[in-house]
């Protein structure tokens, strides 16, 4: 039996013990967002790096002005050292009664198929998936007694909330984290039979459109008619905000993003991905982004513009007639290609400012941001874990274009000099920021299993 | 001392007796919409009863299948009969932290020109203003042993969620509610020093725009760009539904909204209520209804359309990158002349559901509605109200065309074949529907004395 094989039977054989590990660390509330949680994702920071420790790292957790980051390293075979990166914090639960479990009590579910699942919020993002990877490590570690390269681990606590606080832990760590390459298990596979490699995150701009108008909410039987709304004037920005064929209304929304060629967008289209097959699981059917492209496009190649949550006036049950003096909506806008975070926030506000009426005022959010990141496709590491992966699955990783932002992962890339290298093995029902999020056992296992083949193809 | 010169003394030596009496009114937190609070709105009921009782009057509680009614009444000197309508329901109070005392803790506050406020939930809206009328009915009985004309007094505790039980209460009990006038006591004076009679009240409909689009939150990363976000499409239909020019869209909406004649509005701008006036003191300077009229009109004599409150997606603390898959809006119309609710709610709803895209769907709410009531200038009840009003103020009241609505005063109209006679001391920044609602003392003092007149003139 090669190493190798011994290290994949020792992840088979362990595979109970690797599941307890993983309840354990689901089971704390690290929600980054929620100032009231700021203790569990404490836990959380102290609970990887005493992982670390056991798996032989030296490890610390570093405090920051927000969450703590954790940093660790272990020396390897060769001289070759990965950087992995991950994140300990999770997305809030609400709506909580929508969950048919309680989101930090962690289940094993059977299904009809005998197939099962891992519920609980962190499940898949990215608790679950930072732990296919550590599990391999751990399997390298007790097979072999060391691992085929040098691994650091850096995982850290705000990834939900902007990572606000990385790029400067990351400036002034930059001597312990070099490495020759930046492993991230934060993304999809394709389909359940069919791994995948992310080669292109969109970039994001989170923000908060803040209406005011009167200088109190008013009643509208006196004042209806003559008097501000701030919800009307908040909906009338929002729906402005998109043409009626889909595409973002801000003047220079669209600098910097690139055309994909036509022989790269046949290849997509020859992937099988219409509307039905990726719209269909959630309920949708029509794409609602730019009338002119396919959903693929839209997904991996186009920016996009988003409300996440809307409030304003009288929310509770029954009605109150009131005209509502101050209403608020967060939006996010994913960006591709060379689109500057900062030039699209700017962008955006003058084109909200320009639209505010009399009697009305605006204020924004945040506005923070992180400019989209792509993978050379002749990268030397790419090549290497698309064969391990193949060696796992049976079949060769698709190369994903775009996707969901991780903010961090072009602040290493430049900070570093090294190419990123995404491999995840999430399922797009995975509900990851939804209620009743789940990790397929398939998922974990497997994704466990990968990594010690990828491990060892870095070395070669 | 005339009779009448005699029962004006009592309400000026008892007015420290009467604020208790109405102290004890509002600490009752009978807040109709919210189902948490149905035992207070059952107190609040059993507390009217009492004091009628304690005034003479043959009283009873009525259940209902929502909110209890009370009815009493008592003989009086002549003939005449009168409706005394009011409602013991108060609106919610949140948000809660905007109050600078508690909402149901009533407090007699000295203001720096030595002038005196009643602040709690309910002092205007509609409490101070019904003990305005009990008041002057106590000090009649207590100076002369009886009443003037005949009383017969309706509490209801639903009028702050459209009334929806009483017009089946009002059918069952039409002949213990016969009367010659309907007196209500729920509007406002024109300011501090000009009484008024109002003769027009708008209409109203409620309704709530549900949204529904995926069958869950999705993620912005994996999904913006290609799946329907319910806000977004909650927006686009609000924006749709003013024209840029402020006119309503919903076609056939301005069908039965009578234009008022010119020498009308001629006499309306005599009033010099311009923008500054009405909207000044609440922090706005510009009308935002239809361009082309005055401010006066639009709230008098023009139907008006706002969203009460709006919620969808994520709304907690920082962020969270979802598609909401649910967005929900409260509304309502404001209602003129022969606007017919049930109309104007089915072509506000067949618009909406025109607007509604691929992927989306929409429900609607209760769609409640009470039309808009009119009192006829030459009415006689109204004119010997005019003249004791004149009596205690020095000055004639103003005829006001318009304003909030009173959702049964059409019903009681209709069913009982008498004119109402809308007498209110409420001052327009009394915040009844926000925090910190107040009535004056002055309104609470003359009104009870204004009532008290009324009564006399009303049997002349």
């Amino acid at each position: 039996m090669s190493q190798l094989d011994a290290v994949l039977a020792h992840i088979d054989d362990n595979l109970d013990a690797s599941l307890e590990r993983l309840f354990a660390f689901l089971r704390i509330a690290s929600i980054s967002t929620d100032p009231a949680h700021r203790d569990e994702c404490r836990r959380a920071a102290e609970h990887v790096r005493a992982e670390l420790a056991g798996l032989g790292f030296t490890a610390d957790v570093h405090a920051t002005p927000g969450h703590p980051v954790v940093l660790g390293a272990t020396a390897g075979r060769a001289d070759t050292r990965v950087l992995f990166y991950g994140h300990y914090d999770v997305q809030p639960v609400d709506p909580l009664e929508l969950w048919n479990t309680q989101p930090f009590e962690p289940q094993l579910e059977t299904l009809a198929d005998g197939s099962k699942l891992i519920r609980a919020r962190g499940a898949a993002d990215d608790k679950g998936q930072i732990l296919t990877f550590l599990e391999a490590v751990r399997a390298w570690k007790a097979v072999t007694g060391a691992l085929p390269v040098g691994v650091t681990v850096l995982i850290e606590g705000e990834e939900e909330v902007g990572s606000v606080n990385l790029p400067a832990f990351v400036d002034a760590h930059l001597e312990n984290l070099r490495a020759d390459a930046v492993l991230v298990c934060d993304t999809n596979r394709w389909d359940d039979d069919t791994p995948a490699i992310t080669t292109g995150l969109r970039g994001l701009v989170h923000d908060e459109i803040v209406i005011r108008t009167a200088d109190r909410d008013l009643h509208s039987g006196l004042f209806g008619g003559a008097a501000q709304n701030a919800v009307h004037v908040l909906a009338q920005v929002i729906a402005a905000l998109r043409e009626a064929d889909g595409r973002i209304a801000v003047p220079g929304f669209y600098e910097g993003v690139p055309e994909v060629p036509e022989d790269v967008r046949a290849q997509w289209r020859g992937l099988g991905l219409d509307a039905q097959t990726f719209l269909g699981p959630v309920g949708l059917s029509v794409p609602a982004g730019e009338k002119d492209r396919d959903v693929i496009e839209q997904i991996q190649s186009r920016p996009a513009f988003d409300i996440n949550g809307i409030i304003g006036g009288y929310t509770g049950e029954g009605s109150k007639t009131v005209i509502p003096a101050e209403a608020s909506a967060k939006i996010t806008f994913r960006l591709v290609g060379d689109q500057n975070p900062a030039n699209v926030r700017d962008a955006f506000r003058a084109f909200v400012r320009r639209l505010i009426p009399a009697d009305a005022s605006v204020t924004f959010g945040s506005g923070d941001g992180a400019p989209a990141v792509s993978v050379p496709l002749d990268s030397p590491w790419l090549a290497k874990a698309s064969r391990a992966l193949a060696d796992e699955w049976g079949r060769r990783p698709v190369t994903i274009g775009g996707g969901g932002s991780i903010p961090i992962i072009a602040t290493l890339k430049h900070a570093l000099g090294a190419e990123p290298l995404l491999v995840g093995f999430g399922l797009e029902d995975d509900r990851i920021h939804s209620p009743n999020e789940k990790y397929t056992l398939k998922s974990f296992h497997k994704g466990a299993r990968s990594w010690a083949r990828i491990l060892q193809a870095l070395a070669e």
